[in-house]
């Protein structure tokens, strides 16, 4: 009698695993309200604040509507600028770009927070470290916690609204305790962050938070002249669910050449290029022709309960 | 006897004082080593590290040996790339701009210093604060003293080697005990300060210290058309003696456009101004016509020793 119960507990308990295996988990977009095919884009623009001309081509490029998003980095020198912008358009979908690095050589900043505070971010020569691997590699979490709750606190002061919250380079994806550290700082604010199915393991990610499904970034393979190939492609193939296209906006003017000059990845000519693609007619056209519905992070955001 | 004695001193003791006062003291001009009558003229542009287009145009006008100094503001964003200049072009005469105030709405910055040590010269948004005025009102001259104390380690270890040293908005001549932490920092430096002697009772001014005789500079009561005439009637009737022209250089584009955007006084159009007059032929054959000969901060330091 022993034996038979366990078997019958066994073929019980398959029965109910394969029922919720058979039961669809929900996708974002149908926890968004959208038939579970529905292509929805978020069209994202990096960086804000660094430079005037990248705050400049950014609100030029918002303005169209077709860059939806954008995010703020609240330790650069042109901060007070887009604070300014997101007091007056409170209905702009602006996030915090939350920044440990100081990657160009001639236009640097540092944090927030009093320096001796968080020491373990900073390099010798007083900013921020030039690269995500270098400041990954010196951070303690502990101060990073203090210092992107500082840029949080900061960027409110200023009347800022986050609606979410991604990393400047990607440094807080470096390693585990630095992505702990974003993702208990998000969950303590309700702020949906930009971590992607397609690139964290499942179980990394709480049930509750909001997720994209992927991120559609250009990289430095594609030649200039590829560039609105690049994104028609990508845009002809987009694959339904919640896709963030992650730019970078700017004008190729004296500033921005002044702050790239020695890093065409990312620099200023490749930023006016994403500019005029982002704001043409024939990416108007490509959304139409292929479906896509843009949303924002404040749509995702209103998933957290 | 006694009273004999006393009268014979008095009457030393005024000879001596007549003789002393008959004595001409050497003027500046010839403790350099020049006759008393030369007409010497720095011409110094102020405020480089501010932006790109700041920098840019002032190694421009560098270029042209017409404009021949230059001090640098250690909390701007641009530092870095002024501080290459200076390290490659170590002749250059280049002293610290010292920074106490933020005046820009858009584009800000603040200490050095770890902003716990330094509170009293932050103002509530987290930068210095945006005018010498309130900067001076809340200064804790011993916080002050940090802060000036590292600008000039910051510069010195990026490979600045200052020839001088000046105060930005003059917030350290804002009150007595802000002048006397300049004072005793230039000594400490022993740097020579942008310190007139027609500005200052002479007896603040220390005799051991390196002084100019006057600083020559525009106002906004001057129209823009009439920039190139009130420039040339100034060197037309220039006074014997060191005369120090401060001006502002950087173009009229967009970066100057965005940072000066509420303010035409120091703004972009300003200083594009400044700069078309001082690299100009008109401005080297007014140095010629009235016998102008440039002189530059690093003389000045030779006096002190």
């Amino acid at each position: 009698m022993k034996r038979t119960l366990l078997i019958a507990l066994a073929i019980f308990t398959l029965a109910l695993a394969t029922a919720r295996a058979q039961e669809p988990v929900k996708t974002i977009a149908e926890r968004l309200g959208y038939p579970r095919d529905t292509k929805l884009l978020i069209v994202h623009a990096d960086d804000l604040g660094m430079t005037h001309s990248v705050n400049r081509a950014t609100m030029q490029a918002l303005k169209t509507g077709l860059v939806n998003s954008g995010s703020i980095m609240v330790p650069c020198p042109w901060l007070s600028e887009i604070a300014e912008y997101a007091r007056t358009n409170p209905q702009a979908d602006l996030g915090l770009h939350l920044t440990l690095t100081s990657e160009w050589t001639n236009l640097r900043w540092g944090p927030v927070s009093s320096k001796d505070r968080v020491s373990s971010l900073i390099s010798p020569d007083g900013y921020f470290y030039l690269t995500e691997t270098e400041a990954a590699e010196h951070a303690d979490p502990k101060q990073v916690e203090i210092e992107i709750m500082a840029q949080i606190e900061k960027a409110r002061a200023l009347g800022i609204q986050p609606t979410h919250l991604d990393s400047h380079m990607g440094t807080l994806y470096q390693n585990k305790e630095l992505f702990e550290v974003f993702l208990r700082v998000a969950r303590s604010q309700k702020l949906p962050v930009r971590v992607s199915r397609a690139d964290f393991p499942p179980e990394l990610l709480a049930q509750g938070d909001a997720y994209i499904d992927r991120v559609l970034t250009i990289t430095p393979a594609v030649a200039p002249q590829d560039w609105a190939k690049f994104y028609s492609d990508a845009l002809s193939k987009l694959e339904p669910g919640v896709t963030e296209a992650v730019i970078h906006l700017a004008y190729d003017d004296a500033e921005m050449q002044g702050a790239t000059f020695n890093h065409p990845n990312w620099g200023a000519a490749w930023r006016q290029r994403d500019l005029d693609f982002f704001t043409s007619e024939a990416f108007r056209k490509l959304l139409q022709e292929n479906q896509i519905k843009l949303i924002t992070w404040r749509e995702l955001g209103k998933l957290i309960k």
